[in-house]
């Protein structure tokens, strides 16, 4: 027999009351995306295995559509280390936890009567513009109640400095377990390398048009952060919830971290994306894994998988089959920098 | 509060040693696609508790990816009624039946290596090509033994009473529960509205070279059986994994029945497609259910989801889901022409 | 400097009034899709000088969208040599043959409406369901006109000779220039593997309720006689617009050769592909050349390209290309079957 | 006849030596993406007839697929007034400007044997590490040569500023026509929401990393200032290549000036987007025009169209059906911020 035939295709069966866990198991032994599904836990297990850092990049509008307490009990429970996130999720995460929703509606609907109504669509989510414009102005005023170094502007703040705070101030006033309070609890940092292009940054450009608020934020000091906690750490895993800046602001920590040292770059070890993107556009946020190697983002021996799934489907069942397979308070946290350099001191 | 405001999106929650069941409720209570994955599941579960004929359109490689053991359990349990599939399908079907596998591969590999080993690739799948032509020569032996006048052609058959013979023809030479052999027994009819274009195809084709068989395949009462099959059932779902020829094939249904019967077409009732297409290509695979209701195909008052999710993800899943939530033992029959007409009666 | 980096990309330019050939010529020099469109169209052309057997295969609404008069046109020029087509590209040139059309519409519609008001919905195309099965009833009224023979099913039909039927029996009552009749006139085959899955399956099967017509088609003739064409052919090539029966269709060509002769495929020697999908999902409609290198469908030194585009934008530009680039008056034909063997010979 | 059967779709024809022009005029009579191409040239010459301030966004790797001498053109003759950029775009076009270039290579390739020898490879693009590390060096040096205020932070500036400093700097260097010199020359404002997220962010950290400046964004401002040239142009109209950062930051804009002026969000007038991402995966980056407009970020009576193609298709076609059908010097220009307000005041 080929060495090319060699592992099985199991035929998958149903089994009443099955398991999240045994479900992925028996896609383990299938192909296409079902294998990727249970490839990207068994990667995921592994790099909590190896004393890894690892990175969590999100983008897409993951919040509205109910994941934001996955990302919580992540981040809760240390099955990842670094937050990288657009903005919009960010700000729909201080939505939610100031006590208010996301809907469920329809993408077939007449958005010109939602508009009239005063509703803003998400694709088939529903949510109400006056209460995100209240989150706006809750943003705008606890901003300008910052220390006055920073409201000025003589004190620059990192991004991830600015959402500590922000999940600190939270953590005061809602016991709800969302991204920002369960971040700032676990010291898990969160970077928003594009913090302005989102309700965070709308908010903070009404503040500065009252002249409330003349925050500036050290975008370099993030990009030289990051890096440092790539560059210190035995080795380091990615997983991407979509593309855009998430993915590629962490992808290029391993390039920035050789050319400070002016090494060759070694590569993230192990990496894990769920798209619904693909290569051939040409894009960052589609591009293989493989193509991420010729650049050096991605080590050479890295194992990896890219899973071509709608992430509301993929991330609730990764997530669930690497809470059975990993018992998180075992864990041997990486070697990292984030206690004393990374924290929050003004 | 805004009636278009009601029903909040909850976030998911990992819960360690979860149930598929469980999973599938909460994210019932989501967004996009997961919201979605619960959808199906619900509609499905709705048509079979509806005394409703279920068609189930099967396309793409799902036999090599491992699926077939959730055909053949649908089949068996009657959670479906009419099977129409690709050539493929039924080929790869036959393949593993005769006790010979699909193996996990992989996507990059040297594809010229591989030929020169004679290992046929499908995406991340691995199959010998000897093996295949095993199966291809079955086929075209056992063809050449059928009722000397279907060999000759001068009794064409449809492809349902073909495959019900291979069927039949399989489960005597093997126990192994594939489509066509559960389908054999349960009694489930089979199209395949391109026979040709298949394993299938070539086998006869080689058969007819030989001037061993002159099969002729009465593709207009393919036709138009199962528009009566449509036209005489209570009320009709379809179940469309991929789109293709088995999409269009089913959907044509009730535009053939109005037709014939000079009358406005009704539409299927219930209408479930898992797909990795879109509807902006404007071809009929990524078609929404919306445009099948111009066309009298889908009924207007239907319970429909389209799920964007490669099948080998979501089958499983929706499944499970239904076996969870269905007996099928209470099923009421849909009242069917099955049983009289459409046995095989040579 | 490496040998990795020797032709370099150059900066597109606008030029006012600039023509297709150049503006594919300086696409050439470009990257992704673009230069794939540019490649196509080489790849085409090199066909062309090759004395290479083209098949073409068609799916996709590509009629509804205006596509037609392209096809005609490659046809009618020979620019390729076989149409493999899906049966609704073939209905809906019929309907236009017939003096009707399609109409410009929207996808954004209440399809409920269009319902009542008798109108087909193909994404932003609209039709008339009364003038559709004016076409069906011209179809049934015709087709019980055959030679008695064929009517009755006891000489039954390739799709080729009843597709050249039709064309023949539309060039008398049209002067216009559509597929069947182009091809008639120019002697191009038609195959269509799914003829049954169309509004030809549905007017033949009407036409069987009321008993008027029995016809049979000989779909394994199908797949051999395109067999012999492939393995007569000096050398073949392949152009695929979408995917479903028609790619696969074609593609299976070189295997059932191989087959029917017991020799290792050879495969196409060039292909090119416009597709919107892609590989991830395991399909064939998806499916790359490289993989299709490993079955020995595509040659080991073939030349292709698989271009990711909508083929409405792709083929007017490629196909004015190949027109620009290639005088058709100056092609040496392949030494083909045609002529002699594949002519309705009733 | 049907109020709905109005515009016939007129069958394509293939003309030698036809001008790009011609072919827009025949695709507008198509449908489908075709369709969709013509109709993105109208709806531009249009907002160009309008006195309308149009926004345009860049994302994907276009400057690497040779996009750059475009996007320079468009510049240079104002079909466009603000440009809002992935860093990453912006980087390539510096590193071209410097006199390097990007390469055409292939996706199929060994990315370890192209890490080892120093290639990065973009899709079937090729670059040199070592030439990337040149620019990344020429910007870190540059920086360090900026204002003392900038310098140090004490003055932080804008992304536009900042990129109006780099085009000036190349401008005086070099004298081929990029993106930056053309912008710096045109007095064409460039925004980079993440340009922490790129190469210039690398280049920069590396500087930090030395010691050699402390260049801080004042990424606050540029959400103000783009609100402002919103709220204070007659009307706006927004052009996307791709989603990402610069299509949200440039929705927002319309959201931030509603914001600010306390009114309700009155929406871009007129939107067109080429994109390969769909909207049923929730994402803002595929999100329909349609749901923009229940945000208040599209006008409701907006002409707007979505165009689902590779951009390097698509763009250079449109670019040139622009300038084909309008004379630039004839534009009236937008009464716009920009000349006073804008410019580099150090």
């Amino acid at each position: 027999m080929s060495n090319f035939l060699q592992v099985k295709i199991k035929p998958q069966e149903i089994k009443k009351g099955n398991s999240v866990k045994a479900l992925l198991d028996t896609m383990g032994n299938s192909a296409f995306q079902g294998k990727n599904l249970a490839l990207a836990r068994d990667i995921w297990v592994r790099m909590l295995n190896d004393r890894t850092t690892i990175f969590f990049g999100l983008a897409g509008a993951m919040v509205p559509a109910g994941m934001r307490g996955i990302i919580a009990y992540l981040i809760k429970n240390r099955y990842i280390d670094c937050l990288v996130s657009t903005g919009a999720n960010l700000f729909h995460d201080c939505h939610e936890t100031l006590g208010r929703f996301h809907f469920q509606g329809s993408h077939e609907v007449d958005d010109i009567k939602l508009f009239e109504k005063g509703i803003d669509r998400i694709y088939d989510v529903f949510a109400s513009e006056q209460e995100f414009r209240k989150a706006d102005n809750f943003i705008k005023i606890w901003a300008r109640g910052l220390d006055p170094k920073v409201v000025s502007g003589k004190r620059s703040v990192t991004t991830r400095e600015f959402l500590y705070l922000l999940g600190g101030k939270l953590s005061k006033i809602s016991k709800v377990e969302g991204i920002l309070t369960s971040a700032y609890k676990a010291n898990v940092p969160i970077y928003c390398p594009a913090v302005g292009d989102s309700s965070i940054g709308i908010a903070l450009a009404a503040g500065r048009a009252e002249g409330s608020n003349n925050i500036q934020f050290d975008m370099v000091k993030d990009v030289l952060e990051t890096a440092e906690v790539a560059s210190k750490s035995k080795s380091t895993g990615v997983i991407y919830v979509g593309g855009g800046t998430p993915k590629n602001f962490i992808q290029q920590t391993e390039v920035t971290a050789s050319i400070i040292s002016d090494s060759v770059s070694e590569g993230h070890r192990y990496a894990i994306q769920i798209t619904a993107d693909a290569p051939h556009w040409g894009g960052l946020s589609g591009c293989t894994f493989k193509e991420a190697q010729s650049w050096g983002k991605i080590a050479r021996d890295a194992r990896s998988v890219s899973l071509h799934s709608d992430a509301t489907i993929a991330l609730p069942i990764i997530a669930t089959g690497v809470a059975d397979n990993f018992n998180t308070k075992k864990r041997r946290m990486p070697k990292f920098i984030i206690k004393e350099d990374l924290k929050m001191t003004l």
